[in-house]
């Protein structure tokens, strides 16, 4: 019996107990692997017991009834809540743990659409450890840690997003007064999109071009309070409110600001690395690259999150694929479960397997970056291209990859998936907002396609290839072989990788030619150049994927493993079968290996149809985070769906008032 | 000039002005042609002018800062304005043009979420012309058409969707009192989703099982009176309610119905086809194939909406496009137009040619199914499972290909498509809607290869193939030649349907040796079913478009000629690209043809870039109907974001009270 199982009081779903007495391995040993061990499970538990019990938090009226400022108000409300128990928490255990970015991202599922000051945790707090002074930690860290000052992050502007150096708003200093003028000189400069600005933060990092001198040098970040302490209100200089509704993250209260001619102290300029002395001399940072790490925590953390949401999703699609019941492709039999119909488990299968497939690549990533960190306090900076490459392409693709499989989940439930109370739209409006938001989906693949011509150029010339790349040696020395294996998968999309960079690599040249200018005939290739850095992405996916549950697998009970392999290797021909015209195109795959593969395709999806339920119960996630009518753990799907629908304002009363208004004098009108 | 330039005061953005002076064609003459002449383009204009020229129409906070409830009563307060109008216009001019279904779909995107009674003109007064008897019509059209009553179509329930047999929903006969009896027995079997059902219809059609003298006899529709006509209370027996939130459609008024022992008399039994007698005595149909007509013409309407909720997208995309500046390839260089990224001309180019693709297939669908109907009439039933299997395709992929090209759209114009006043959020919104509703996409997919199979089967056994599946006999005699042209293009796709349709029917009998059973063999093999489906309905549309732009062109200026040949040439390219693997298992294309293709399709995106901006001008959208501040038609997309979240109620005060509620007490609680 699960934990889930002891809380919720109501009658589980018949289907659903059948599917989990006949899952083959021990759910909560799954669990354990995902949570990284035992005590990880745990302690994301006892928090999550901590928040989740809380009476307090229950809606009145669910949130998508509400009007966008009453949503606000109720998650700032439950907000606070929420960050009191956890400080209380962390007081009485003299950790932060509760503080993790993982774990605050799953509870504040609770608020539905995200948290007003989620920016204070998550980009304000990490930028005054990443680029303020010792002194200014000092000053700053204790009031912000303890959320005596709420921050968030303000850099892109009402017209530049991801090209910073586009940046208008300016910061000049005035050595007269050791002041730094902070100012917003058109419309487009004003800041836009900062989660939290709009009406909930009162202090922000600022990033703008710093000018000193008479000399412009660049964008810097400073540190910059906008409201008062005591009244909120906006201070003098400072114009700011928020943006407006989006597709998602209604309540995450994204804002604008701009700033007339506002002065700061000097001190306001965060000086871990570039400094203004106080005659305005400009002191420039010893090393670029220091900022970096923040960079690739964040975007691990969009590739983590990414597999959380597909948890979300999978956990929904599959508990009401095992309770909805559908069709009669025989006559005298009952209806089947629409998880028994083969394309539901190849639209819905795909999912649990990315989640892990993610969860793993993301944490190979923080690795992988470790890694080039230590190295590079011993001076070794030859990898970062390498990380600054994997970085781009793995945040693109995850995001994007996601939001696709969120949308093909809330599609295979039908009408009710497309109903708010399933939780997907909400669950859609987030994921889909990582493919914007931290670079652009396009614009960070062809950051990794720079890397990849740049290394096809050099496997050509025969160097040495770092461990990402080396297999163009390969496909230039012609040595692929395919075999209907994960292994022999990988090796394939290595290939097509691999051929896709000599393609634009040839058409680049070609364009060069006619063109004359390299960033003409760059922009003419970019659609190809894109697509190899895609596939690029999914052979290192596949690899990763496979290799890391092969390594973590020594220690896990036989059932398991065997799970696990099965979705390790669904996930690799899943993607064989999608791309097998490029893997014809690039590697040596025959038509019959494809037939082959199908039929593996289809036996992956047997094995693990009796185990679905299994592994999503395994991603133990409570009803209060999955907030889904169609995936309770009870599966009581067509009573929730009601029971939703009741709580309606417009269901409170018989009779609109908008009949007696509107309706009634159109139909009389009609009589005459 | 155009008429929108007329309307609008405020300056126009230069970045439009040049785009606007370059455009090679006239502007109009597109807008004629997409309307089906001049004549088309006036009325429509007309009406329209009539509507939005409202001023009580105008908001006086934007829909989406308000309530569910508030939405809702605003939406039946627009739509009632909006209904007397066109209904006094259609007095006037004697001639109901303006209810046609293509001009209220357009027009009611001022309600930006639907009319509340949109099933009214929708389902409701197609079923009583389709389905009732000629007495039964002289009763009910005269008040459903002119809106005395108001009504819905209810048929799909909590627990039942697409297989319409499982029904649960009863309508038993009574003799003795000669009433029906309208009965929900379980939870599942309420009528769930039906637009205008919550609280707006008091008439709806219901479709339930029919009893009669201990007999079922299936499914019959009915005609039910569920509110009283002077108050709007739900009359006895009578259970209703909206449904709640959902993705998109916030103010259609989906709603519930559940009945108890609810009693109708006899006559509300719509008997054009079948009927029940006074004694009970069933009298079956006539005609089975009779009701047919209704579906594919909601099928066609679908394909025609997908692509006017295209031709938005395309609009906001490009425009914004146009005048969004970023980067800095060269570094003393202004930062280019993002329309002139190559990445950004391959999402955005496309939907403008898809959005011609789909409404050219959707006429021609709509004109062979009046031939077929034609022929019906001389007894020729022969050619309907051929239509059927069309218009099953076409629904399927116009709604997943225009949902996922607005997607690409939407995130072509980065964070500011994100934005609710974009109006991105609300065009997925409905046009996701449609993958599901009127036919889920997989079971339509899935009844398109039932007819595939058997024409398969015929091919080889050297029957004589229907007009749609003649190229099956082509690639069994390996007839297929490749060519680098559009006509090549078609056939290529026509050989990878039938190599696909091939390859699914060999899986299919192997599973059948195995399994014995046809149906779980079927099951086995749907995911390649599935995919053949696809690809001949591909074939289909690339075949249309092609086709139909030739022979439209005839009469068009030269100019304009062109250009709709680029754009169709453009749409044949990109599939070619995008299925180049299907393209090299099944036809005979070589790489070097690819290498070509790929030439030929960046050549092609190069001739549209300058007409961009004039081809979806040519889409003739209203400011008022594309409610977008990013695709106006001034390019003022800077100033109208501003301007919108101004409107925002939590930027009406300085300090929202959340903040001496939560805030406050949260801060200085950390302080001690």
């Amino acid at each position: 019996m699960t934990r889930q199982m002891n809380m919720s009081g109501a009658r589980v779903n018949e289907d659903l107990l059948r599917e989990r007495a006949r899952c083959s391995f021990d759910v909560n040993k799954l669990t354990y692997f995902i949570d990284g061990g035992k005590e990880g499970t745990d302690g994301r538990r006892e928090v999550e017991d901590l928040v989740l019990n809380t009476k307090l938090l229950e809606d009145i009226v669910p949130v998508d009834y509400m009007s966008h400022k009453e949503r606000y108000e109720n998650a700032v409300k439950k907000s606070c809540i929420i960050v009191n128990i956890l400080k209380e928490h962390a007081l009485r255990h003299s950790s932060f743990d509760a503080y993790k970015p993982s774990n605050m991202y799953r509870i504040q599922s609770v608020v539905k659409d995200v948290m007003p000051f989620m920016l204070h945790m998550g980009m304000f707090v990490p930028t005054i450890f990443g680029q303020a002074s010792p002194e200014q930690q000092a000053e700053w860290l204790p009031k912000a840690l303890s959320l005596q000052i709420i921050g968030t992050y303000a850099q892109t502007e009402l017209g530049h997003g991801t090209f910073l150096r586009g940046l208008e708003t300016t910061a000049t200093y005035d050595p007269s007064t050791e002041e730094f003028v902070l100012h917003s000189p058109t419309l487009t400069s004003y800041k836009w999109w900062p989660g939290g600005l709009g009406q909930t933060a009162n202090h922000c990092i600022v990033v703008a071009q710093l000018h000193s001198l008479g000399e412009c040098y660049g964008i810097h970040p400073f540190i910059v309070q906008i409201r008062d302490s005591e009244t909120h209100m906006p201070l003098p200089g400072i114009k700011v409110g928020e943006i407006g509704p989006k597709l998602g993250f209604q309540t995450a209260n994204n804002g604008f600001l701009g700033f007339d001619h506002y002065r700061i102290p000097r001190q306001c300029m965060l000086m871990k690395n570039a400094q203004v002395l106080k005659d305005g001399t400009y002191v420039k940072s010893r090393n670029e690259k220091l900022t970096y790490g923040t960079m690739v925590l964040i975007r691990v953390m969009i590739v983590t999150d990414a597999a959380f949401e597909l948890s979300r999703a999978a956990t929904i699609a599959v508990r009401y694929s095992a309770v909805r019941h559908q069709s009669k492709p025989r006559p005298n039999q009952e209806e089947p479960q629409i998880l028994d119909y083969v394309t539901q488990q190849h639209k819905v299968f795909i999912a649990i397997a990315t989640s892990h497939a993610f969860r793993l690549t993301g944490s190979w990533l923080w690795d992988t970056y470790s890694k080039v960190t230590r190295d590079l306090s011993d001076g070794k900076l030859d990898q970062l291209p390498e990380l600054h490459a994997l970085a781009c392409c793995l945040k693109a693709v995850c995001s994007a990859d996601a939001s696709q499989i969120v949308e093909q989940c809330r599609l295979a439930c039908g009408g009710h998936g497309y109903m708010a109370s399933s939780n997907f739209p909400t669950i859609y409006g987030a994921i889909t907002a990582t493919v914007t938001y931290e670079g652009e989906y396009t614009v960070l693949l062809l950051q990794t396609a720079r890397y990849l011509v740049k290394a096809w150029k050099e496997a050509l010339e025969g160097k040495v290839m770092t461990s990402t790349v080396a297999f163009m040696v390969n496909y230039i020395q012609d040595n692929n072989v395919w075999g209907n294996n994960p292994q022999g998968i990988v090796k394939g999309f290595q290939a097509v990788a691999a051929g896709m960079t000599k393609a634009a690599c040839d058409a680049l040249h070609q364009y060069q030619t006619t063109l004359k200018d390299y960033e003409d005939a760059w922009n003419m290739v970019s659609v190809q150049l894109a697509k190899a850095s895609e596939a690029y992405c999914r052979a290192i996916i596949c690899e990763v994927f496979w290799s890391e549950i092969q390594r973590h697998t020594r220690n896990l009970p036989t059932s398991l493993v065997t799970v696990l392999q099965q979705l390790a290797e669904l996930y690799l021909v899943y993607w064989a079968l999608e791309k097998s015209g490029d893997l014809f195109l690039y590697s040596k795959i025959t038509k019959q290996d494809l037939v082959l593969l199908q039929r593996r395709y289809e036996e992956l999806l047997g094995f693990i149809r009796p185990n679905a339920v299994g592994l999503v119960d395994a991603f133990d996630i409570r009803d209060e985070i999955l907030q889904s009518t169609l995936g309770a753990y009870d599966g009581r799907v067509y009573e929730r769906l009601m029971e939703e629908a009741m709580k309606s304002p417009l269901n409170q009363e018989p009779v609109n008032q908008s009949f007696e208004k509107y309706l009634k004098p159109l139909m009389n009108k009609s009589k005459l």
